[in-house]
Parts: structure tokens; C-alpha cells; sequence
């Protein structure tokens, strides 16, 4: 039995359908391209798109999950708020893992997890995009090089308003002048997150193998990690003996 | 002219009027407690609650507020998404700071800056409390010795589910066995965050001089660096010059 | 093949041979019962002690461990600098995980990685230590629950002047009042560290279920990730065309 | 009575003096460069260099020093191990603040604070270089547009091993295609540290108001915090009332 967690693709996969050139450069969609990748390197991979009932992603498809892509652009605000809420509550309840690609950073489930905009700056003029590692203890960059470049892509630019990733893997240097931070993890809850920058529906990037790489290095690193769930609520008996108090309060007003 | 943050204090401001003897405790509500010390400080400082228009934080009561503090407990739900928005905003966006006492962990400005549920575990038996300095670098302890101890309060336990703290000022350890990250830095967007655990509506905690000395530390750190805005969107013009590119895409399927 | 981490479990070894009654408590040494655990979980466990050549820590025994497991209190200045200095690189350079017990928060190796004094607080009166999870979604973490009890224990207290974790796994609550950080996870060029702060050699501490189950966690976390070796020094040539720079200075002078 | 902490620069002061070009642009040395400026600030300046009785860095000036900024690059060998480890002790244990200065990336108190060996990539053909704002919320960041160009410089790239700062708050971009994390906070003990890597001697970069204007941020950031020294050592009392133990030992050896 394979030990590899179960992968599931989320895709909007609009501009595929309706814009015949990218409908040409993905003709499954996004989604498949790289669901195809992880399947040959022995993942079972599912696939759920926003035009399906509940987005694909039904109790049955999340309770399935180990680890969700996300990739939306166009139509975050279709996404409805019950499915972000059950998304989020997997992965902050129970541990699922999220990676979340390039234009995702507006997806409604990236923004509620980090809490800020979520905002950048961007340009779209077919640059030259490098992505230099920075943490190469990390599995996330196992069997990368010192950099991956990619020949043609949208420029993402800092300030990414983002909290400081819990570690950060990889730094994007681009053509037209600009950095960003390509590569972040975040630990929320019982789950663990990775914003992977590259990757746009006018370009190749998800048929280029060092991008693919790193998305199954995610996907490995975001399992669920089998900690515990965790137990809240009132726990009225103390754990140590504490003696009776009878609660007469003194003040004893500052200066 | 001072250069010391203005302050605006929140309170929910609801136990203070309906229970007679936490209304004996805290008279004016806990807000005129802070308020009160802050003042002595040199602070400038306005308050608002729950029950006034606009839960009192205005447009200009907000452009005039550097640091908010926030205490809340019963009716967080009341609080209207509305003003959370406009107070997410002011923090995020123009870097407003934001002091989150006690109860308030379940606030829903907490909560949505978080991304996280934000629960944990408590017990109301009147225990001891016992605050480690575990960052003697940080300003927010300046002046603070190896630890403070509250003779009574309400036991809040790990696991605390927040994100991890940029900065972790102080630890508790409560007399019934468990412990707390009591003291957590958070910079979100422009804006910085500081959860304070000490303070219970009815424990005279927000007389006691240590714990208000931490909050007006909290203040001075938290309030605004001045740094710039960040600029967003599109940046259609590249900083370096870049060739025109034709837009030939080469597939190169991987393995 | 097992793709388990090979381990060195590294004991000072002098308390066992000089105090009978610890010599009783872990006869072969507590590297033994530390090693003797591994095993039946299915690691690959060498062991090695101040006494032998070399501290037991050859080049060839360097060369075959993956994780190196650290325990020593009294000795630590016996420890030679060149063993030090091999072990350091190897973990920096090369990326093997260590793993750092209890009063070896002392130990040369740590404090040089750490480049603070690792000063901490402690009495020894057999008090009860209580280990909470603090950071769930953490491989370290993995099946333990809520939080592991030790009856008996040396107190350590903060502040533990250690840099800031880069993520913290476990904090120490102790019967005599105080607190601890004492599961912390440190990268260091390409290799990982973990302190845990459990264990000292007058209490069956390493004979506890519990406590072994999180060094083998802690063992599989800190194996060597598999990132790239950093490429460093001088590299003369651009990656990108940059025109040729005639060195004429003008200087701005600020006002 | 100025509240701006007392600053001292030190400077290897070896290329200035051997080297004519260097001497003409830098004539007293990069630190009066740097003085000058900060004087202007209201800041009160001493300066110190490496051929002065113990590097100019006697128990006095130590003593009197709140921030130390360092300078060195050819000569780090040179600096005694003696007046590194004073540095090093007024840093964790006292909480002076240091400022460590491009090249000296390599210098014996960087290094010993770190842990790692600070290697990186380096390139000296007079390229582009651009500091982006990535923490617009800190105070070092005060002041700054979105990014600070210098218009000739020499590269430093990544991998660069260091520990993950604690804060990030430049990453620079590199005309020849590399990236750095340019500006880097960490804590140590109870001190405070910038690493900024702007600066060369073959380069008016102290001149450069933007660069000058980060350091003075950097200087008010790095001032010592006023947080407690830590108390360390033996507690033999505890602080909690703790029931005599017999120490009878029952060990439970695990399956």
C-alpha cells in the first residue's frame, strides 16, 4: 500500500474552455497536466473543477484528500463560502494540506487562512523568471538545483502582502526588475500550506519539469503529519490539585 | 508634542451592567480601568463599546486611533461585520496596531487576522497564573522582571490554535497543570498584533500594576512604523528594459 | 532497504561508570536504552562515547550517520574542538540531522550552532513535568496526545537563551512553577536540530514509552532532507547579459 | 538628553589606507562616512578600527556603546578572539545592538552569532543592484519607497547561510540575475541584530542617502530594549509548594 497521500486538483478551469488558445496549451485543462505528472510518480490523484455540483469537492471528495491543489484566477467570487468553509475547517481541523498556485493568491481559501490581502504587484510581458532556493535544508527543495529558471511567465512583484512564511523555500528574481517571494509555508492549525508562485494559463509552466518537481515535493511535505487533534473547550477538573479559593478580591489600584 | 501612540480602548462593556458584582469590580466597565493608567502614562486616550453607535469606532475614531485594544467575551457575534472590515482594514492597510486582551481571542477581528479558529482550553477555579518572560530582547518586556504572577484567574491551556507567533514574549503556567502562549507579536500587512492573555471580567487583573505596565509596552510597539504603503496592482511598464517577446511557446513534456 | 535514517547515539558516558546507582538505573550506559528502542523500530543505530578514539566519531562513523543524537552534562569541555568542528560541518555543509538531549544544551556542538550561551535555570528535587503539544501540525508530534507527564524530573526554567526556534514543538510545565520551551526545531544550513529537553541520568526518563516515541519522530524529521549542497564563492559571469560598467563614480553626499 | 542610543563604527580601515582609489573616495575611512551621517542625525558617534589597541574597542568604549556597527572584509582573521568574545557577551548578555555591514557577512561576531558559515555567492562587475521592501511593517523600513536602488554594486547571491532571520525586511534583485535576502533581523540573547548588505569600498554606497537613512533606522531598531537580564543558574526553592519525593524509582521499560 502506497504510503503517499492522496492528491486532489482543484482547477477553475474556465480560460481553458473558453479562450481557444489556452483551451490548445492545456486541452484537459490545468488540472490535468499536472494530475498526470503526479499520477506517474505514484500518486492517486483526483480532479474537481468549480462548473461541477459543490465544485467537485463534496464531503465524500475532501474526506478523501490528503493533500488539495488549488489553481483559480477569473472567478474566485464563484467559489461558494460553504465550500471555503469546509476546506478550511479540513485543513485547520484535520490536517489536510493546501498548496496554493500562482493566481490562487486571491482564492478565497488562501486569503481566510492568511488574514491579509493578499495583495501584489504584476505584469504580464512574457519574462524571465528565476526561482533561487534560499532553505535548501528543506524537503521541499530535495533534488532541486541552486535555481530554477523559467523562460517565460507573469511577473508577481513585492510587497506580497503575506504574514512572514513560517519558512521560506524560494525567491523569484524577474527580467523586468522585481522580486517575490516564490515559495512559502505556512502551518495553520493541524495543516500546512505552500504558496508555489509559478505557473499562468497563457504559459507551459505546468508541463516544466522542475515546476512539477516541486509541486509533488509539496505534496509530500503537506501530508497530514498525524499529530493530535486537539482537545479545547472547558477541562473544569485541573490536572494538579488546586485548593478551594473563596474569591475575596483585593485591588490594589496602580499609580 | 507627544510622539506616544492614541490610543482607543474597546470593550464589549455587557458583564459590567448586567452583573452587580462585576460592576462593583470594574465601575466604569474594564475600558476606564486601562483607560484610566494609560492616561497616567501620557497616553492619549478615547474609548468605545459595543452598545454605542457604530459599536463607537467611527471613520474618525478610527483615523484617529494608532493602537486599538480590544476586549470582548460574550457577544462577539454582535460586533458587525461591517466595522470588523473597516478595523481589518485600518490595521492591514495603514498599519493601525491592535492589542487583543483575554476573551478577545475569540473576537472576530482576531480571528479573521489569524486564519486559524483561535480556540484552546479554560477553567474558571481562580487559580494561580505565572507569566515567563521567554524574549528578555523584546520591548514589549522592557522593565518586566523574570516573570509576573496573577494570584487568580481564569486558565486558558495549550494547544492554543493561532499561528505561530512572529515573536513569543511570554509563556504561562497555571497552578492546575497547564501552560499558554500568553504574550504573541503577529505583523499583518502594515499593522502589528499583540494577544495578551491576562484579564477576566471577574478578577481584578486590569488593576494589577505589571499587567497594565506590559499593555503600555504593547502600545508603544505596536504602533504604526511608518513604513511605506505597499503599491499594488498592475505595473505594466518593466523597471529593466526587456526584448519583445513573440509568444512562441515550446512544450517540453516531462517525463 | 530501509529508507530510515541511520542513527549515532552519542553518550558522554562517565555518570553511569562513576555513580553505582545510575550505573543500576542504565547499566550499558543511557545510550544503550536510547539505541536498544531505536532498533526495534527499525533504525539503523550505532552508538559512541567520550571515552573512545576520537569520541567514537570517526570520519567513517561521521560518514555513515544520518542523525546524530547528542547526551552529555559533565564533560562538555572534554569534547575536542576538531570533533566539534567535523560534526558541525557535517551537519551544516552536509545536512545531517542531530538531536540534542536534555543538559547537552551545554554541549559544545549546541552552543556553537545556537551562538548564544544556551543558559537556562534549574533545580533538582525529583518534581513533576508535564510536555504540552504546542504545534500539532508537526511530524514530531505525530501520535502523541495532548501532552506527556513525567513524574519525576530536574526542573529547567526559562529564560533559555537560545535564538528564537525556528518552529516549537513542546513547552515544559513544571510543579515548582515554572516553564520551559522544550521541544525546538532549528535548520542550520542543510541540516535540522531539535532540542528536547527530556532525560537526565538519575531518572528512568529513557526508559518512558513516550519520550522514546518522540526521538524517533524527532529521528525521521531531522534526516538530511535531500536539498541541494549550496554552490558559494566567486562566479564571475552573469547568468544574465550585464553591459560593461566603466567605473566612473559620482558621489551623491547626502545632507 | 537624547533618547537616541550611542553608536559606535567600527571599521577595518585597511583598504582605505593601501589602496590610493579607495583612499580618494573614501578619504577618513567608510566609518567617518558613516559617523558623519549619523551625527547629523543627533546621534552621538564613536568611531574604532582595527589598528587601534585592542581594535579601539576597550572595556570603555564597549561599555559606553548602545549599537556597533561593523565594518571588515580583508582582515576578519585578524580581529583577536579575545575582543570577539567581549563583543559577543555585551551583545546576549547586555543587549547592545550590532549592525553588520556587507562583507563582514565573514567576520568572527557575525559568524559566532549565527552558527552557520554565512557563505554565499559574490560578483564584482559594477551591476545593478535593487532593495525590495518585503516587511513594510517594520521600523527599519520607516521612510522607504517600495524599493532603494544602488546603481552600482557588487553581487552577492543566494544560497546565503544564515539561520532563517527572524524578520526579513529587504530582498534585493540583482542585474545579472541573482537574488539576496539584503536585510535580515535577528534576535540573539538579549541583543539585537541587522545584517544589511549594501556597502563595498569600491563603492560611494555611504554616501547614498537612502542606504545611510536604513542604518539609522537600523540603529534605533537595534537599541537595547530594556527587557530583564535573565536570572540563571540554580533555583534550589521552588516557587510552588512541592511535596518531599523519595525517589524510588520504577522504571517501565517500554515495548
Amino acid at each position: 500500500m502506497s504510503t503517499l497521500p492522496r492528491i486532489t486538483v482543484w482547477n477553475e478551469f474556465l480560460h481553458e474552455k473558453f479562450n481557444p488558445e489556452i483551451g490548445k496549451l492545456y486541452p484537459g485543462g490545468m488540472h490535468q497536466a499536472i494530475a498526470q505528472y503526479l499520477r506517474k510518480q505514484g500518486f492517486a490523484v483526483q480532479t474537481a473543477t468549480l462548473e461541477e455540483p459543490e465544485h467537485g469537492l463534496t464531503d465524500e471528495v475532501l474526506a478523501n484528500t490528503d493533500v488539495l491543489i488549488w489553481w483559480g484566477h477569473m472567478a474566485h467570487a464563484r467559489v461558494s463560502d460553504e465550500v471555503v468553509n469546509k476546506v478550511h475547517k479540513r485543513i485547520v481541523e484535520q490536517g489536510m494540506g493546501l498548496i496554493v498556485l500562482h493566481s490562487a493568491h486571491f482564492s478565497k481559501i488562501f486569503v481566510k487562512l492568511m488574514g491579509t490581502t493578499c495583495n501584489l504587484k504584476w505584469r504580464e510581458i512574457g519574462e524571465r523568471e528565476r526561482l533561487w532556493v534560499v532553505n535548501p535544508a528543506h524537503p521541499i527543495a530535495r533534488g532541486v538545483a541552486d535555481y530554477i529558471e523559467i523562460p517565460h511567465a507573469e511577473m508577481y512583484g513585492e510587497h506580497f502582502d503575506i504574514p512572514q512564511p513560517d519558512e521560506l523555500v524560494f525567491i523569484s528574481w524577474f527580467q523586468g526588475g522585481e522580486v517575490f517571494r516564490s515559495g512559502c509555508c505556512f502551518n495553520r492549525g493541524r495543516g500546512k500550506i505552500f504558496y508555489f508562485r509559478p505557473g499562468h494559463e497563457t504559459y507551459p509552466i505546468y508541463y516544466q519539469a522542475e515546476v512539477l518537481h516541486v509541486i509533488a515535493n509539496a505534496a509530500r511535505w503537506a501530508a497530514p503529519s498525524g499529530g493530535p487533534a486537539a482537545n479545547f473547550g472547558q477541562f473544569p477538573d485541573p490536572i494538579e490539585k488546586v485548593g478551594v479559593w473563596e474569591g475575596q478580591i483585593e485591588i490594589q489600584h496602580p499609580e
